[in-house]
């Protein structure tokens, strides 16, 4: 059975026993709401970990937006059930007082990588991601730590917060995980209507052609607006960006160079606003 | 032998050797230059460690004033010398590169007790000891950190850091060492000239005396003006704050609590900066 552990001391001792018997401690931080991407996730971690440890979460200080805080899916019960069913050792759901009791006063800020994109529409967010984290980090202890690449920039941040910092954890990025028609998966998608449901996945099909064509030599800005203007054809209000960036550093690329290339999409569709991110070539 | 190490993966090496051996490791970071004061340090975490190591890091990071940085004492080979009679087992002495390599670009800060005093007078200052401690406690795994109260200010600031980002280590703060006549010794106190030298004292001798006057009850404004004009008769040319606050919190005091209260100050003698601090009562 997995069990619920909510109390970072409680955690501490969990881990400690772990750690006397020579074990390798895999962790998956999530805000719950779980969803097949999160359970690759866990099913990665349990294949390259001893024990695995999924912490539940949804961390205030990510949050820019006070509404999406409050909308953002909760069901404690459904994500126990999912990850008892993949063998997870421990849920680690702490409330908002345990993650920042009074007094707390510390933040970890990450330059560069975290700068565009999330950084510009969403200020504040990644000093959120990176402070939680790197607390998740010390509460756990965990030699092994899984994120998904769908949250691309996030994971770029992650990694570079872990090596600046030297904390003795391995960053491992794992695939995003679509639904059939392409959307990836996201616990926002469940606060899509029906009829914004049947629209969403025009996001990843439209980056997948401007990959194609990029890949096949048009120029970028060309196929990125090609791009644009279909998406908002199909029914989304506005494109936050839709960047093609050098996969590790971010920068913005107006051609394909000989390093790991990336395309990024932030656009709202009604009241959700969904991301997505490919490699070009695909 | 006192073994150096100059590389965090080849500290990391030693250190999980320790650790399998189930030894509890001590951190004493410095910035070399050693004195009495650190070797107490040293004292404490080979009494209180199974594993003791020194760390040497002139962290540019936390200078605000370039001047400060070039003109801040450096002797290794005499820094080895009297670690290898302490019994230490590693002095840890990277170069800036090793702490910062290129790309770098995270910062850990503390808001709060980091904001008065020195934060004020050295902007930037904390947030390049609390990047470089939690670096430090990453690369050295460290259980338990010693820091002297000397720094009384970066003492608090390294236990809300440790407690907010959970970082799983105890610190453990150690008095202050003077100089027969008071002086709090210090890596600067090399840089006074012999008048200034018999003039440094004075500041200490002067808290004392504002600090019994408040413990007797006289108003702290009071003490607190009087020792401000005999430090200044006395031939330092500036202070900087002369403050009595909360212990912990380091919120400014009026008069007296039920809390512990400190008594900080920094002031200019010559073109060396001096801080000191005792509790009040003493």
């Amino acid at each position: 059975m997995t069990q619920i552990i909510r109390t970072a001391a409680e955690l501490r001792d969990k881990v400690a026993g772990w750690k006397r018997a020579g074990a390798l401690v895999g962790v998956v931080p999530t805000m719950g709401a779980l969803h097949d991407g999160h359970l690759s996730l866990a099913r990665a971690a349990r294949a390259q970990s001893d024990r695995v440890i999924v912490t539940v979460f949804v961390n205030p200080m990510q949050f820019n937006n006070p509404d999406d805080l409050a909308k953002y899916p909760r069901d404690e019960e459904r994500d126990l059930a999912l990850l008892d069913a993949e063998g997870v050792d421990v849920m680690f759901a702490p409330g908002p007082d345990e993650v920042y009791p009074e007094g707390f006063a510390s933040k970890v800020s990450v330059a560069g990588v975290s700068e565009p994109m999330e950084g510009q529409f969403r200020p504040g967010h990644f000093d959120g991601v990176a402070t939680v984290v790197t607390k998740l980090f010390g509460m756990t202890q965990a030699g092994r730590a899984f994120f998904g690449e769908k949250d691309w920039q996030q994971l770029q941040v992650v990694r570079r917060l872990a090596r600046d910092l030297n904390i003795p954890v391995k960053i491992i990025g794992c695939p995003t995980i679509r639904e059939a028609d392409g959307l990836a998966m996201s616990s926002r998608n469940v606060r899509l209507t029906p009829d914004e449901r049947r629209i969403a996945p025009v996001l990843y099909a439209q980056m997948v052609q401007a990959a194609r064509t990029i890949a096949d030599g048009a120029p970028v800005a060309d196929a990125l607006g090609q791009a644009r203007r279909e998406i908002l054809k199909a029914g989304f209000s506005s494109i936050d960006y839709l960047d093609l960036r050098d996969a590790e550093t971010l920068q913005p690329l107006d051609a394909l160079t000989d390093r790991p290339a990336r395309l990024l999409a932030a656009a709202m569709l009604g009241d959700v606003r969904l991301i997505d991110n490919i490699a070009v070539p695909l």
